[in-house]
């Protein structure tokens, strides 16, 4: 027998496989990975969607600087992208925009302002309520169609979505993967940086800054944070004590930049004394409303934005034209390598080799203090077909009672949707830290957002 | 050797001693059990207060209708109070009115109203702070002069108080006692009258009102009720559904009446399913500000009324000058047996009888979906020199994440006791659910409150 | 509405409804009940047994002294018992004498002594691979006819038993009744009056002595015991010094008489220093091999006796032959009442009185060390529909280790059945504390009963 | 500011610094280490021992191939070797091999064979009490010396030492290594070679056998085990059926070669279906003792030797012979690198790599169906200052029966140490799998074990 140095005929299936976003980095990504090789099916409700990356997929296959043989094609039913899949891929939008945007403004009609809306508050409560039926659907279909499959989520609401699939599918091979982490690891060398003069050059990797993950999906915490064998907590005082008031301007080099001064990042360290691994416009969301969000101008002065879905909607539309683009041939398909982990992930769980990141998955043990079951964000080592996470430690004091509180929220929320009842969803509504407003207010905004969403949840009624 | 039937040579230390309410009602209570005797021994900052209730305690053994004998004894010091004894009453005001007054009227300023102020909230984070300390200084003396004695705490806040002795003295054997869940048999009784015509004659009890109790002090919730083989809670949503809009006016019978109209718990019911077991006064501090406690106007509109400090001031200074009359023989006392269950506890501490009642005490297993140490307040089975939990099953799940909540910040303010951290308490007073107001504001808030009541405060500093 | 004070119409369900033992008392309790009165509906495989129990518990209601009117029914389905119940009363035999036979004497041959053989040993798991798909059987037909119904287990293997019903059904309402501590509470009442001269007259009773408890069914343990405000466990210590060399002799009164010398249980004590609440017989079934059970006349030496299955079948045979002549007329039915706590219970739960029992139900937090979920035996409160068990705090350290190796095996058991997987069931086996035979043996042992018992171990081949 | 590529100045303490076996091998380690540097103090109770290594090392330090600076120093107390340091190595004989002797040999007469006798059984509990005292002294005097040092342990009995460490110090920052898993590693190389033909050449390491490690030290298993994607289960399954007659006889290349014809490994993978991770002779010990130790002749019927301590006599002879060679300048000393882990390991908590390997430390999480805090073997991730053990899932069923027991009796061997309680040991020891004898011979033995090695256990009297 010779020795095993690459792996050949796989079969992946994307689930949302028309996106114009994710796939097309997936895509470059694949085709620069030397020791694998097989085919794509592009699965979604939008079949054009599908074909054109199809169309793409192979185009990029042409291209100088590719590595290893895929075979993109699209297909018209679930069954067929899955059956003896190696890997899913789920990466879908629940619902359309026009939704999204029921989920991000209506609440602003009642004070409440929400900085993403995709993942807690009002918003991503309604979006979860969307998206479990979907994750059940998909979960049901793995087990039927290729059980040993290895399922890697990219939808949001990440924790809602994974849990909802160990929920329908227990013995499922899930995780979610989310890049907000790595910002975060950006973001302390940008502090070494700024305070020490930490030499940040182009062969600095965000890896070298060696980190402890713990929390839930974008309210996850760095618990530790190292720079070899230098403790970076120190320094990172410092750089709050400096920058909080007036937020982060620098960058640490040209390939990263921070889309916010990171002024909430900052305050919450200084109150916390942990540093928040998120974006600021999700770590906002998951605090006491009046914290950061508690009237229209707060994101500012905070400076962060509130994204839009009129923004929204203006870069979907784009996307589509550049899609069209690419398929006429008015612009050319490139090869495109992402810093995303998605095939790195997909080497180590072949043996290729292992590692450890950050993934979303049930709390086996790796957070003792929190619900065993409940899926959480930590470190996890990824090898042959497993992945198993790194206990954490425990939460400390002043993170527990926020995170903790979220995390009863989504077994409330999962349990609605186990039970079909809407008025235990409202109870994780009307309990949630952004919705500050009276009860009979709350249930109105909360009817009002069912009603504007109802054909996706028929199943209460 | 001869059957025991009575235990006699008690000592009782009474910490609080020169108590002019509950101690009053417990030396008549003391004076007709006829199966134990012994000497009770007042410890209290305020010597002259323990005397009087020495001169009173004995005077009440001189009535006609006392069965056993005891002495009472005021002592200048705790250690003479403990030394030796079998149980120990804490039963203190931890700081004066004055400091209260801050507690409970300071937040006002800045909109946040509160209807006790001694248990959660702002006014019982301070309050908490207060008497840890105190807690702390008790436990210890405890546990030099007389560590096999039963502790039994009255004091607010409660649940901190039960957790500071054990933080303190692990093996102590401690509980805290509260009659808040009484009334709620009592409420539960009305709705079976109310609703189906029972028969509450005057030889009903609420002990026929069969009750599974869980949650944390004043949060309590009754998770499961029977009258005999009747379950009450099919009857109990009709009750609700009927009165939930403008509160219950009825009467159980002539010896119990309710202070608020019960809006309420009965508005909880409606949306959580569950019967909250404690006055609305209380349970509204424990919801989210916005729901019960929004503005000003809010506690009336719910019928229930915000206790204000000066009516505690004007009630404190009736009762001293009742105590002079009684001094001075211008008042007779009397022989006037309470409701309240202390000295049935101690009996069945003694084990003259047993029986099954709520109580607070650290989580052992009772409640499998709380963290374990934490103190809960459950049923419990009191018999010989044991107070062994009931176990009450998980929290159903739209209690639990409200419940959660309290025990994580209650174990958060514990830490920040054990730190001496103040930014910790902090942290805990602005995730408070009442605390709904911006963080700078809410930073002032805290500051202003602790500087009003340093005095109690020094070790933080 | 008028005061409940009984309870009438009750629908009893009795599967094993020829018992020609625990059924004969049952029918003198339940007449002699004054406040609940129905129907007893017997199902037996045996149908002509539960005919005959039908004419006999119907002549019972004929004597005087009976107070309350109750219906005896044999039935020729379960089905038909089921339909409707309130209680279920389960007390079977599973298989019959000549399995037994193979469970109890067939080991004999490898040297491997058993003296009861029923619980626990190679006897005891052979036992149970017949007993689980019975239960199975039971529990998705009380699923099925009367899911509401409260189910009393009297069959042995008692723990597993009970498992397997919660296995099944989730959500039945089970419970284990075993009246073996009761003996214990005697026992102590002995070293009581042995040593201090405790005055045992008729109306001492056995709940007198105040006890917690702890363990698993068979191999309970009493971690306190307390008569009043005494604590029993400085007495018995002098008991068991005293008398372990030889054994007890004495009795508490005439009714109570013991059928060892409780040598096993007194040197338990002395080495473990907590006393063990189960007769000799089954205690030294539990302990490693070659403590009590090492040889043929180890069981002697100890005082304790082996039970031959001839014995039994003796046994059998005389009650036969008494039925006979109950039917016959030729000996007279009386009225004859236990000391057995079934209708009590079955009153407690429906809400005619309350009290504290010790009872064998899944672990939902009253052992906080053992696994959540494993049937264990301690106290629990019964009363209105509920049976809630009362935390028994850790236990000791040396029972811990000897408790916990038990509980683990049968955690196999339960999994070799729901797997159908004989080798996972040897794996309990060979590991079996008395089973200190080398492996290969311990196979051929295993191999041979399961050969004499294939005829109801179909479901593995 | 520099990029940090290297550390030096470190101080490690080596305690047990006369070693010479292990000691020997690590002076050539940290000699080939290109990024580190720094000082290695050397304490033992037999000083010249130390000044030997002293001597050694420095000469080792003059070697061709050398790469990284480092002195070697023996100091004559511990506080003068812990002073700051910043790793502390302990690998020490707790007593002599006349102590060991008695471990070994004496239960001989009692018929009880043991293989190794230093980690379980009689012996091991033996040592360990002679142990845990030793260890309480080290966690002293690091808490006191130097609190923030790594503390690697290599003493037996391994789990143990470890546990005592922490009950001590609960902060220490401490972790056991053993090489034990590694052969397992190479042992289903060899599987994979012998079934599969699969090329072992050089290059093959044992890493490339990708395992999952869950258990206690010397009775760990690999539940599961990869090359690449392969899974090697399967082809493990028919390794075991082809040689568990005879054993292995086959070497995986000329480097590996295996002590025994590890049929008592290949025996409990037939019986339990899971790899177990530990030299034959460890293996075997923490069986119940009739299945592979059962008689005299056993161990060699199952191919594995019994340790004698005259053997460990002979050649600790034959290193102190070596040694004075070494010093004379009669025997070269010779730059000879391992294969142990332990400089990888510093140097990952140094920051300068990071990896997975299996390690011994408290349970925080990584075994859930374990007891918290128990030290127990998995594998964890080194880096940074941090070792973070990697959750593992749950035991299957048949090795959780076995390794539970012996967690068990681990946990009442620290409280008997900690309770100065002989009789709490002798409650582990009798019920030790290995002790198969009537309870009054273990008694005797276990009196007699403790009279030959008194010296050492003098805090019991």
């Amino acid at each position: 027998m010779e020795r095993i140095t690459r792996v050949d005929n796989l079969k992946i299936a994307y689930i949302g496989g028309g996106s114009r976003g994710w796939a097309r980095g997936f895509m470059s990504d694949l085709a620069i990975s030397d020791d694998i090789s097989g085919e794509v099916y592009l699965y979604d409700i939008d079949y054009e969607a599908a074909k054109c990356n199809e169309y793409i997929g192979n185009k990029v296959q042409t291209l100088e600087g590719v590595k290893s043989e895929w075979k993109w094609k699209a297909v018209e039913t679930m069954g067929e992208a899955l059956a003896g899949a190696d890997f899913v891929i789920i990466s879908i939008l629940p619902g359309t925009l026009d939704e999204m945007e029921s989920d991000v403004h209506t609440p602003e009609k009642y004070g409440i302002y929400q900085s993403v809306g995709d993942t807690t508050g009002p918003g991503g409560i309604m979006r979860a309520l969307r998206t479990l039926p979907m994750m059940e659907k998909i979960a049901l279909a793995v087990k039927e169609y290729c059980p040993n499959a290895w399922v890697i989520n990219y939808t949001n609401p990440m924790t809602l979505s994974v849990s909802q699939l160990y929920r329908t599918f227990p013995e499922i091979k899930a995780f979610g993967c989310c890049h907000e982490v790595f910002g975060t690891q950006w973001h302390i060398a940008l502090a070494m940086k700024s305070i020490l003069g930490l030499d940040v050059d182009p062969t600095f990797k965000r890896q070298d800054i060696n980190i402890n993950v713990a929390g839930v999906n974008h309210f996850t915490w760095v618990t530790e944070a190292y720079y070899k064998n230098m403790d970076c907590y120190p320094t990172y005082r410092q750089f709050a004590e400096k920058y909080a008031a007036f937020g982060t301007e620098d960058k640490v080099n040209d390939n990263v930049k921070f889309c916010s001064k990171e002024k909430v990042k900052l305050n919450l360290f200084l109150r916390t004394g942990v540093i928040a691994a998120a974006g600021d416009r999700h770590l906002a969301e998951f605090c006491p409303g009046q914290w950061y969000l508690g009237y229209k101008e707060s994101a500012d002065e905070w400076g962060f934005g509130l994204t839009t879905v009129a923004e929204r909607k203006q870069e979907q539309k784009e996307l589509i034209e550049k899609t069209a683009r690419l398929m006429s041939g008015e612009e050319e398909v490139e090869l495109k390598p992402t810093n995303e982990e998605g095939v790195k992930q997909i080497r180590a769980l072949l043996g290729l080799e292992n590692f450890v990141t950050n993934v979303n998955v049930p709390n086996r043990g790796q957070i003792a203090d929190l619900p065993l079951g409940a899926v959480v964000e930590t470190n996890a080592h990824f090898s042959s077909d497993r992945v198993r996470p790194v206990v954490c430690g425990p939460l400390p004091a002043q993170v527990k009672q926020l995170v903790l509180r979220i995390v009863q929220e989504q077994q409330t929320i999962l349990d609605a949707y186990e039970k079909r009842d809407l008025d235990l969803a409202f109870a994780a509504f009307c309990a949630d830290p952004l919705v500050t407003i009276p009860l009979d207010q709350a249930r109105k905004l909360f009817d009002e957002m069912v009603e504007n969403t109802k054909e996706y949840l028929t199943m209460y009624f």
